[in-house]
């Protein structure tokens, strides 16, 4: 998984059937002292995850693997909110 | 996913045959700000979607979960076209 | 998937079982204007390549969804002959 | 597999519901001379490893398959503790 | 798959039970010319691969498709020692 931040929303209304209803997410990745990356993805959300928080997200079949993303053409998903991390003994991120 | 712009197609008469009846688009990544990137790849497409419109992309084991690309040797697909994304608050692209 | 063009062949005699009989080929990554990049694959062939042409190729699990490589330890496949691609309009290549 | 050292925890009480209980650390990706990459993952842990061991760590289908990981949306998994490498006849690593 | 070369060993005593017996090469990711990348991946060898020897590996899901490395945590697998590669016309490798 990585960490990423929610920054944004797409909204597609003509898409793969399956797919009706998903909520899709901007993310922009970040790295582990909380700063930006170049990165980003578009991930299905699981777990009800809104702009501006930090959150983990799974890629590839993993990102099949809950009850939203079984069995559709989607290769990311929010997966869960971070609380905290920390890296070194030192509090990285505190919600 | 990821975003991109639908820029191209491919033809190609000799193929693995449950290929067959498949449009191959050419895809060139973009970024949320909508500028090009120097990626590209080449999906299968599940949407009908044409040259010009802005798309997401599934790749990996994902590309496969439409009824156009099911058990295919298939590793990309457009499953939704885009209407419209926000980032940080601004609508960055509408269709 | 992604354009690719084969540039050479590999011959393994000892390997795993399963993989008897398959032709490895070297595949050089092209981008959408043909110019060689500098990215590389050995893939199996699922359409009967030849050296010198353009194919495109699958990776990952979809590389797996031919008869030739079903259940077999191969991540990358030609699994289509190019005939010609456009990009913006412009004809790019014509086999 | 990729090496790599344990340096942080996360802590995420908001998440998809398979997920309870899985012990979320961040690697490290290091190099075979031992020193540290740019690169970081949010793994599983499957082995009991903790902050400051040198692991193996799988991604992709290949990190759900573990018990603790099984049909899970976890993408990356702690799967051993290294005692030690060698590279050209070299000890480069010993626990 | 790529091309790579055996250039050590990995000990772990203590991992996922599954993957008890299996033998872990490091192998650096060499080019088409034979010279090394800056690329490394740790692989189970499922062909008796030896330090020094060029050999194909495979990643992924793949990866498992070997009696060895079915069903384990197991994201790279040695499937074939190298006899010869050419490229353009030029045998570029012969073991």
């Amino acid at each position: 998984m990585l960490l990423g931040r929610v920054v944004g929303t797409v909204v597609a209304s003509r898409k793969e059937a399956t797919l009706e209803g998903l909520k899709f997410l901007v993310i922009r990745q970040i790295d582990v002292d909380e700063s930006d990356t170049s990165g980003y993805v578009v991930a299905a959300d699981a777990v009800g995850a809104g702009v501006g928080e930090v959150v983990m997200y799974a890629t590839g079949s993993s990102a099949r693997q809950t009850v939203y993303t079984r069995d559709r053409p989607c290769d990311a998903v929010v997966m869960a909110i971070v609380d905290t991390w920390e890296v070194g003994g030192d509090v990285k991120y505190v919600k």
